[in-house]
Order: structure tokens, then sequence, then C-alpha cells
């Protein structure tokens, strides 16, 4: 059938690549970076708000729409767009993730996972079957296949959890029911470079019209990530999109998109904002708190164009801070999400120049 | 010299007014309700989203500027609407509501008021001349006389505060340095036609560009309100703007227009939304907790043309309360203020339109 879904590389520099996916909800200039609407709000923040961002794509976690207000309601108010009011794309988890690191009292077999809700203690069992129903029911751009993502450093446990990985993957698949979804396969197996070939090889051959990379930032080294993506990235095919789950700074977005990366997403930027912290264009943060601030006249960063920095100096947004007034966290997440924005946005520039090696030495050091 | 507030009737309809005053910082059309910033910040709302609400007038509070940030650096970073990115105008209250009702451990005399902070405990003093001066600091457009806010119903607390208020305005005047702010006098005077008559034509002797009615809406019933403004009203100059402080619901802003008054401000809209309460047309209120609205795909008020209502269904709104996210009060805050300030320019159109009494006719039953 016709598939809503191309992706197009506009131009490659290296490994790092420019392109182009279409969704039924627009397209998606990459290297793109997705802001986390846990709930289906990015916390703090109005769609009108991350539209003036620049925001393209926004994620939002099944586990947690599951829960609440429930998948079945969401499809009922017309899908997860018309529900938040968000028009663009979309991209849903498979609540793996959240289900390992947050749910209590989970217990895995080949089926699927039965876990506790940690909001009321209730009983819940997930199956590739039933995320890809809810997942359907949530109606985002781009959904994911149930993974289990295992402690990144115990090998006999990467080795289960990649193996049923890669079953869920094929059930995830076969359930698919909607074709205007993209439905992408995700690449675990830990620090260990064969369980993480082998898992890539495998869901590579699957014919997943995207490919994502899980187990990711969960505690493992930055040389030990980057290792990873060196081993698992010649892998993939190269027509297809490859998302890079949960990560991260300014410093991980450059190498991973050196690596050839497209998407990424993290709750990073809005949870440092909402904890008074923020980056500036080289990476470094500022929490704002300190008293140091209290009379500087300056906005967060000169050179930034955000609505923030535009109209409102460190002494303002510290007095906010120190007078517990919500509007800190809005004003902060907008600069720390218009910085990866625009980061992406200026790497797409420089990849299309063919001057991405310049502009990444800064972060890269090479 | 020569003064940049002018106060021009465009139309009158019975005691109604729609005026036009002129301030340094924009022309503001009257009848007028002026969102709270007590924090110099509306709680939960960016500037950008007051002017998309149709804000023209913020308040902000003295007693807390002045114990944080301090009056001080605010002046320093420029003055309030540049520390707050606030173009329009602005009108600080004098410090006098909070210190009566918030700060702990006061002490009155006819000097001025001592009083702990509410914050960290500390002691402070306010004169008339202080709080002028700190005023001047915070640079607003609108300012106000120290006054005493007395217990409603104490006619000997009433003769006293309304005594001093009178020596504290003229105190006031004689203490204002800057040409470029409006300085309004205020009425006192509880419940008692007599108190309220000579405080009226003591504070209207001293020749204000403005007039202020303070110690309503403090604990007495709406009928003693009214009939406050009847004996106030009629005392008060034509040709010069009346603010009535701290007031209110859509109710008492139309019965208060329908008597005279140009100004209102009021904690009620923000406070509601913050507490998942919101207004609809005609002054009713709704609780979106309820689970009536779970799965209620309508907007707050089909009619309603805020953001808010353009974008979302209750059932979103109510996600986003039963799941405590800080977009609720946002969203909600948006839908209030609109609510009033639509309220207030829809007033205008009627007086000018001379059609007033039809207008008000369902809220004041007459």
């Amino acid at each position: 059938m016709p598939t809503p879904f191309q992706f197009h590389l506009d131009a490659t520099d290296g490994q790092a690549r420019a392109g182009r996916f279409t969704t039924p909800h627009g397209e998606l200039l990459t290297p793109v970076f997705a802001p986390v609407g846990t709930q289906a709000t990015v916390k703090a923040l109005t769609p009108a708000q991350l539209e003036e961002i620049g925001a393209s794509l926004v994620l939002a976690n099944t586990y947690h729409l599951y829960l609440r207000p429930g998948d079945e309601l969401v499809a009922q108010m017309g899908g997860l767009h018309e529900f938040m009011g968000w028009p663009r794309p979309i991209l849903t988890d498979s609540g793996g993730y959240q289900v390992f690191s947050l749910a209590e009292r989970r217990q895995i077999d080949e089926d699927g996972v039965t876990f506790r809700s940690h909001i009321d203690g209730s009983s819940h069992h997930f199956t590739p079957e039933k995320v890809t129903a809810i997942q359907e029911n949530l109606g985002a751009d781009i959904i994911m296949a149930l993974d289990e993502c295992a402690e990144p450093y115990n090998r006999e446990y990467n080795q289960l959890a990649t193996a049923r990985t890669s079953a869920w993957a094929e059930r995830c698949l076969k359930a698919q029911k909607r074709d205007d979804q993209a439905l992408f396969g995700i690449v675990q197996g830990g620090v260990f470079p064969d369980l993480r070939a082998q898992s890539a090889e495998f869901i590579a051959s699957l014919g997943f019209p995207g490919h994502a990379i899980g187990g990711l930032s969960v505690g493992e080294t930055k040389e030990e990530m980057h290792q990873m993506l060196k081993v698992v990235l010649p892998v993939l095919p190269e027509g297809k999109p490859r998302y890079l789950m949960g990560v991260g700074t300014p410093e991980d977005l450059v190498n991973a998109v050196k690596q050839g990366i497209d998407i990424f997403d993290c709750v990073l930027p809005t949870r440092l904002g909402r904890n008074k912290a923020v980056f500036l264009r080289g990476g470094e943060r500022l929490n704002l708190r300190n008293v140091a601030f209290a009379d500087d006249p300056n906005p967060i960063d000169e050179a930034c164009k955000c609505y923030t920095c535009r109209h409102f100096s460190r002494a303002y947004l510290r007095h906010l801070i120190v007078a517990k007034e919500m509007l800190a966290a809005t004003l902060l997440s907008i600069h720390n999400l218009h910085t990866l924005i625009q980061l992406a946005t200026d790497m797409r520039q420089a990849i299309i120049k063919g001057r991405f090696e310049q502009f990444a030495q800064p972060w890269t050091g090479s």
C-alpha cells in the first residue's frame, strides 16, 4: 500500500545527515529534537509557545496516557493531536521504558509484562499487541515497538532482553492495523558490541520504516554510548530515519548527529527549566537561583533569539525563581528547548553546506 | 506643569461612562479590568499571553515588590515595565492593604505603620513618604496614596482609619517628586454612609488626578457595597477616573460600572484558574475537576474567543487538572481573564451605543 512516510536525504556530510521525513501531520526536517510531553502536555508550555520555539515533533508517553486519561478516551476525543491541540507530528513511545523504570512490581515473561500503576497500584498487562493497539488509539504519527530496556552492564539480562525485544518487534509489526502511523523498531543490547550488532541486524531485517536505539543514556559512560552508536549505525539502512531515544545534552546531540542520528527526544531541557537551570550555547549550564544573578541585567544568552532572552533579564528570572512563581518554569523551559531546537537547525544547515565537521568541532573536540 | 494624564469621556449612559485615560505607556479605554501581577508577574502567564487576552493595564503590589526583589533593584533594572517585560500601563497599590491583611504584628500610629515581613519576619516601617518613594522607584503609571483599610463594621476604627487615610493622602501628594505618575487618592469609611461621604469629600478636595474606593469587597454584603458606591460616586468629580479596588466578579463589574466606576482589579480570575474553576459568560462558575467533564469534548464556553476555548476541550483541561499539570493554571487563567476583559470591552461598546441598561439587565436584574 502507498505510505504517507517518505524519508529523503537532502545532504550528507561524513556520516551526518540532513533529511526530510514526511508524516500525515507534516514534514520533519532532520536532525530534529522533540520536546517531551509526557502527559499530553510539554510541561508549563502551550502549543502556541512550542510553535514559536520552532518545535516540529513532540513526544508523548504511552504508559502515562494509557493510565491517565486512558487511550480510549483520547481516541474518543479525536486522537492525541486534537486532544492536546498539537497539529504537527507526534511520536509516542511504547511504554516499555516507563514500565521498567516507573511501574511497581513488574513481572516479565515471553508474552509481555505485568505491572502495577505508579498512580494507584492497579494491575496492568502490556504485550506487543496491546501497546500497538494503545498507540493506534492515541494516533501519533510515529509509534514504537515494545522493547525491554535492561541495565546496561548486565550481559545475561541484556541477552534475554534483546531476544525478547526481537520477538516483540515482530509481534508489533504483525499487530499493526493502521497504515497512517510509522512503526519504528528498537535496537537494544546494553554496552555489549556483539549484542548491539545482533539486535541491529535482526531489527533492520524486519522492514520497519524507521529505527530507534534504546537503552542508551541510562547510566553508561559517554564513551560507551559513542561506541554503541559506532557498532549499530552502520548496520541500520541509510534510507530510513534513525532515532536515539532519551538523548540529551547539546554535546550528545552533536556527537550523535556526527555518527548519523536523525531524531532525538529528551526531558532534560524542560526538567532543567523546572529546576532553575539553563543551557548556554556551548552546553554550559547556569543555575539562575544563584545570588550572583540577582542584579544581572543581561538575558540568559545575549545571542539567543528565544522569547525569554528577547524580553527578560537574569535578574527578573532569578526573582521569579526566588518568589516561586510558575512563570519561571515556563520562561526557562522556552529558553532550554529553543537552544536544543536551534542547535538541531544549525546542524542541519551546516550539513547542507558541507561544514558539519567545522561546526561540530567545539563539542566533539576533533 | 503639563501632565501626561488626560481623562476624556467618550460617552456616558445613565451613570455609566466610556472613558479614555492617557498614560506615559499608552491609553486606557475604560471601563478597564486590570489583571493582578502581585510579584511582577500575572501568575502562570507571559506578557505575550496577556497582550493576546487584550489586557491593557496590569496591577503590581508594592508591599510584595518592596520586600522582594526590592524597589531599588527594580529601579536599577530600569523600572517595573522593563523588569517584568510589560510595555503597557501599570498600576501599583500603596502596600496598605497587604500590610493590614498579610503582615505580622503591625503597629499603626499617625506617622505610619510598622510591620514584620510575612516572608522572613524582618521589621519594616511604611509612611506616606516611604510608599510614595517606593512607588517612584517601581515606576508604575498609576500609583496609590497610603490608606488604612479597617474592618468594615467597626465604626470607631473606621473613624480613626478614615482620618489617618486623609492625613496620609495629603502627605503622599506633598511627597510626590515624579510628574510622570498619576497619584490616586483613596476613599475609606467601611459600611458607614456618613464616613464614606466625609472621606470622599476630603479626598476629592485634594486635587488628585484620579480617585479610588478602598475597603470594599472585604466582607460586607453586596447590598452594602452598592450603597457605599451610591454615597461616594456623586461626590467624586466626573472628569477624573474612578477605581474600585479589588473587585471582582462579572456581576460586581456590571453593577459598579452602572454606578460610574471606570477601573477594576482583582485576583479572582487567576486565583480561580489555579483552583480549577472557570467563569461562564453569565457569571456562573464551573469546577473543571468534576468527573462530569472527563469526556466532555466541548470548550469551556462555545461563544468564547479566548485561546483556551479555541483549542481545548473540557476533557483535556480536566485531564491536565487531574494530572497536576502546570498548563491547567495557564489555560484556565487565560479564559477567566479574557472573560472579564471582554466583559469590560462589551460594556464600553454598550455605553457608546447608549444601550448599557439593556446590556446590564441580566446582571443587575433591573
